[in-house]
């Protein structure tokens, strides 16, 4: 039994205080200066009001004035907060993270850096002290929608990070029967398909809007030819990324490629926001629409608009990648909804 | 403007008649026994009754009696029949197909004769006059829904052949913009996601059913963490099969394999097989509910079962493919559904 601080309690980070309960740890579940109202209901009558579920026996809720008593002793840290709040998470952690206790993060994603793609596991390394010596921080990527893992819904993912022996202290740590980690030292793979998907699911739901614009209605007759067609080129194009990043397709054509972009396309709201595009709303009035919403499709489109057009990633042209390119359009210079199926499995390229 | 014959008029052979028609060719429709209703209908007032559609200008309907007329003067052959349909057919093509006329056909599967799978698209060949000397038959796999493509939904699929010469004629014959052929030689990986995404589509349907079992509804919050680890896990063994019967892994992880398990997935009848046997109903249960619709899902199962029990897959064994294990235990034993996600990934195989 071991003491396991939670950074962030927000709906994922907390989610995860479900399967490490129920695998028999105390939970230090430690709120963000943003969480004050989730962490107050929960000292209050046990709920978190974002999942609206009870948390489960064996966590403790922290604000963050507390953070020096959810620290104590403790036996591994989980980093709970979104991309957004990295920058803030890097103020905390080099006060708490140390050699030897391991750090993993539901944070995922790439950013571009001096002209280089990094994955964010590398990033929070390189800001701990003595940039990260002897502490490995691990990514869980792959698909979980938060409110099915806090309701133990069987749910698969991967865990990515550079050293196997700290993924397999994690593992062993959190695993349940219901919540299984899948250990891989391809940390490019990983987080080149948990930042992309976001942005191919959006194109993904494309093919929604698009049919029930033309009057469509959800059923087996819809425009799922074309979603499917969406779909599969975004994992041709993952795929190409995650290899010319020095990454390895199989992880893209696994469960944190292929299950993640499934997942994204039936969790929510980067599936709202492209179902408005393929509908004719223009980008403003699509993001209006989504009152608020963190979009991560348009934070990676803009990185990879970026990272693309300087070189960053190897011997790779928006000629490669025509879905992409198709998706900065729509979504960043709003462009019209109408994926270029010609140009798609190596055609016109 | 060529005149190209349809053989078999049920759904997804008249939903091709639509693209060919709009690519400016005459199209003779003719029905087999089977399709006479269908036929008399087409021939009274042009609509489809199973598509619940009128045909579009060009396409002439024919009964089975009157073959010869609508097999003369032909530029090509569409075999528009189901694989159960495939002995019928291979009675009447001796006496149509010639060398030098492209024969194409929606007809797909893996079929295991004297201890070896073969593909359909060979199994036709070979029962053609001389061993089939100079046809090379080609088959149209990946994600087409037809009630979609006789609505002229952007559809993209896999145009598989041995022979690159006769995929270009074919591709140049029918192509239109909302209908785009994607020509592969890999005609193994094609037919492989085309069996197997029928079985795979049912396991990824257990979820669905699992949630509505336990009170939970279709949206966001439901079973996607574990429909999408199936769904992955479905490539992983589908990339496998592929790669041991000498086909191509890139072949499962695109159009083919990843777009067709997608569409099979939302389009219809074998999501609808596998919910209900993720619902908990057994095997003969959840059979009298279809009310006798083609069940293609139990057919490769039980060709599969057979195959990897005597070797044909080489060097696989069900360890290596423990999500097909269960798909067969479920649909063919009466096992609950129950997939067995501590297995999956490559662990405990």
């Amino acid at each position: 039994m071991a003491n396991i601080l939670i950074l962030g309690a927000g709906m994922m980070g907390s989610a995860l205080a479900y399967p490490i309960a129920d695998a028999g740890h105390h939970v230090r579940l430690c709120g963000t200066p943003l969480d004050e109202e989730i962490i107050a209901q929960a000292k209050k009558d046990g709920t978190h009001p974002k999942l609206g579920l009870k948390l489960p026996g064996g966590v403790t809720p922290f604000a963050i004035g507390e953070l020096s008593a959810a620290a104590q002793d403790i036996d591994a840290i989980a980093l709970g907060v979104s991309s957004a709040g990295i920058d803030w998470a890097s103020t905390i952690l080099p006060s708490i993270a140390r050699p030897g206790l391991p750090l993993f993060m539901i944070t995922k994603g790439l950013v571009l850096d001096d002209g280089a793609l990094r994955t964010l596991p590398d990033v929070v390394k390189a800001r701990l002290p003595n940039g990260g010596d002897g502490i490995w921080p691990a990514a869980i990527a792959g698909p979980c929608i938060a409110g099915e893992l806090a309701r133990r819904v069987p749910t698969c993912v991967v865990l990515a990070g550079h050293e196997t022996a700290t993924l397999e202290a994690i593992q062993a740590l959190i695993e349940t029967p219901y919540y299984r980690l899948f250990p891989t030292t391809d940390v490019v793979g990983a987080e080149v398909s948990a930042a992309l998907k976001n942005a191919y699911a959006m194109g993904i739901a494309f093919a929604v809007g698009k049919n029930e614009k033309a009057g469509g209605t959800a059923g087996s007759i819809a425009m799922h030819n074309l979603e499917s067609a969406i779909m599969a080129q975004a994992i041709v194009e993952m795929s190409r990324i995650a290899d010319r990043l020095g990454g390895s397709r199989n992880t893209v054509t696994s469960l944190a490629g292929v299950g993640d972009l499934d997942v994204t396309t039936n969790g929510g709201r980067t599936g709202r926001f492209g179902k408005f595009l393929g509908m004719g709303l223009s980008r403003d009035e699509a993001i209006q629409k989504m009152e608020g919403a963190t979009l991560e499709c348009l934070e990676i489109l803009a990185v990879m608009r970026q990272a693309v057009t300087v070189g960053s990633v190897p011997k790779t042209t928006f000629a490669d990648l025509p879905l992409l390119e198709h998706l900065i359009h729509v979504a960043l210079d709003g462009a019209p909804a109408d994926p270029p199926i010609d140009k798609f499995f190596g055609r016109g390229a």
